[in-house]
């Protein structure tokens, strides 16, 4: 056994920590109550675990977890960024990048290397365990703003097309979730919790 | 496709996210904040992912991630129970079996029987992805109570012998671990943030 690999593994799982005071727009289910990226990541997890079989291609499910359980953790760094702030490009910012080499680089250099490139792959979205993991970071909020009587949407005034373009990307995981997902979209402006122009 | 299939699963991502407002008696490092169940599954899920290769067995890492993912599921009808609390049995209560027979079986049949058996492989601790799970469980409050002065030790006035018996489950996981947590609880204790009578 390293001894400094050992204390360096327990400097990045202190670290992490500071996941759980991250606030997101987005509200719990049912709820006023603002979801944190802890609970948010752990929620994923979980999606990931249950949903796996709606996967279009074949999935390492392993993988796919690891994705969604780190894919905030830049933000400890860098910040939540709103999905429908239009001033801001949501992802891959240098800032991101930094956070990714500080928050990953505290751990021995072999896990570094791993947990940047899995990072790297969910931000690309290209594999299809990251098309998979991206497709339950949109579905998550869905589910949460259909409850919460249009949440977000109704908070900040996003439109119809804004969310069907960013919901867009489940179907690249899966056509079942997004037919599924589709369904919940058109279900909220009949319910007139979502504005279409 | 079946379609009763996925509205289940999504019954079940639903009534889940109840876990985010359970909350545990310790509190997140270095703060007076309590965690809530949700934060604490994530949290360990990373340590398993980022601890595995200290196992003394080896490990279905998936299978380690999925148990700590879903173990305090059961406490959204049974309540968190505090580890250091003499008058109630911390695990397998009768109350914990209905919760996990309800909760886990919202979810298709085949998911309902594959997560109440790893819920229970868990709680019977013997098989080498529970005890790995476990040490996990029992190291992350120890982390925290060490940076916050003792936490939850000093708030109930719980003493080194019990403290040293419950942490010695990390060492059926991993003698690396155990030997770094042995050294943490020793220094507590010359810190005179834990009580030896």
């Amino acid at each position: 056994m390293n001894t400094e690999d050992l204390l360096n593994q327990i400097a990045f799982i202190k670290e992490i920590d500071k996941v759980k005071y991250i606030q997101r727009k987005t509200k719990l289910f049912h709820s006023d109550r603002n979801e944190n990226d802890a609970e948010h990541s752990w929620h994923l997890a979980l999606m990931a675990i249950v949903l796996a079989e709606h996967s279009d291609e074949p999935i390492d499910v392993l993988k796919v977890v690891k994705m969604v359980l780190i894919h905030d953790i830049v933000e400890i760094d860098a910040g939540d960024t709103f999905i429908y702030d239009s001033q801001k490009n949501h992802s891959n910012t240098d800032e991101e990048r930094l956070a990714a080499n500080r928050i990953f680089g505290l751990l021995p250099k072999k896990q570094t290397e791993e947990l940047i490139a899995i990072w790297e792959e969910f931000e690309a979205g290209e594999t299809n365990e990251a098309k998979f993991a991206r497709s339950m970071d949109r579905l998550e909020p869905l589910l949460q703003n259909t409850s919460n009587n249009g949440g977000t949407w109704k908070e900040f005034g996003v439109s119809y097309d804004k969310v069907y373009e960013k919901k867009s990307v489940i179907k690249e995981g899966s056509k079942t979730l997004w037919s599924y997902a589709e369904g919940l979209i058109n279900e909220s402006v009949e319910k007139g919790i979502l504005k279409k122009e």
